[in-house]
């Protein structure tokens, strides 16, 4: 899984069917820092993540394994929101 | 999944038979500011995007959880055409 | 899906049994002008592909969607030969 | 699979409900002097990998064939703790 | 699949079971003149692959096509051991 930051929204009317209701955040990912590397990702959001919050993201079929994203065209899926990261090593 | 601008077309006759019909189309990845990135992918279209739209595009197995690439050698699919994004952060 | 170039072969006696009589081509990524990036992966042939022809690759499990893949430890296949490449865009 | 070091932990309470119980290190990469390189992934642990241990990690799908990532939002495991590395070649 | 070289092995006691008898082999993969490239990956040996050894290894799900590595979280393969690498183009 990855790290990253929602940093933004894409909206899109005319999708795949069973894509409709389902909400694509921009994810960047962060460094040990937690600051955002330039690259970014879309990700369905299945656990309610707003703009700004630290979120881990599944990447592959394994974005498939939500209620939400069940057998549909995602590729990525938000599953979690993070309260902490510890680094032991620098 | 990936931010993309539909740059191109491939055509193909000699091909896998499941892949009749299909469209692929050239897409190139597009930065924050939604300019065209050099590297590109070779997807199907499942929305009917045409050139120069700004697309979604879902890969791996998750590209054939459409009707028209179900059970197909497809990894990487459009599975949306995008009408907005917005970045909350810089 | 992405565009390459058939540049070799690759030929193994001892292998897993599933992959008795398949053939193993080499095939380079190929930039927007076609020209040969230095990268290349080993692909499965579905469609007859000879050498120096422009060819299209599934990656992933969708490597294993055509009738000569399927079931097999094969992670790319050759599933279409490029007639035309259209770019709209430079 | 890949080779890396258990160097963190990810803490998460608001989570897609597969997820509780399991437990989200810090991989980091490592090269061939078995030292760390920047990069990082998240992957639960499903062999009781501790801070500092060398470990083997499976990535994509792969990472649900354990006991406790199976049908889960899951895309990086720990599933072997590393006892020796031996380099053949420099 | 990918091109590369046996350069070494590891270790571990302390595993998930189904992994149990299974070879971990460090495999670089190698450029065109069939020299090592940095980069390594961990892959299991289905074909009874030997140190210094030149082999193609399966990545992904399709890594669990073979028998012995079937539904384990294993996710690269070593699936054939190469004879002879032909490029017809420079």
């Amino acid at each position: 899984m990855f790290l990253g930051r929602v940093v933004g929204t894409v909206w899109a009317t005319k999708k795949d069917h069973k894509l409709e209701g389902l909400k694509f955040q921009i994810v960047k990912k962060v460094d040990q820092e937690l600051n955002l590397k330039p690259d970014f990702a879309i990700a369905v959001d299945s656990v309610g993540a707003g703009a700004g919050e630290l979120v881990l993201c599944a990447a592959g079929s394994s974005a498939r394994m939500t209620p939400i994203t069940q057998d549909k065209p995602v590729d990525t899926v938000i599953m979690a929101i993070v309260d902490q990261v510890d680094f032991d090593q620098p």
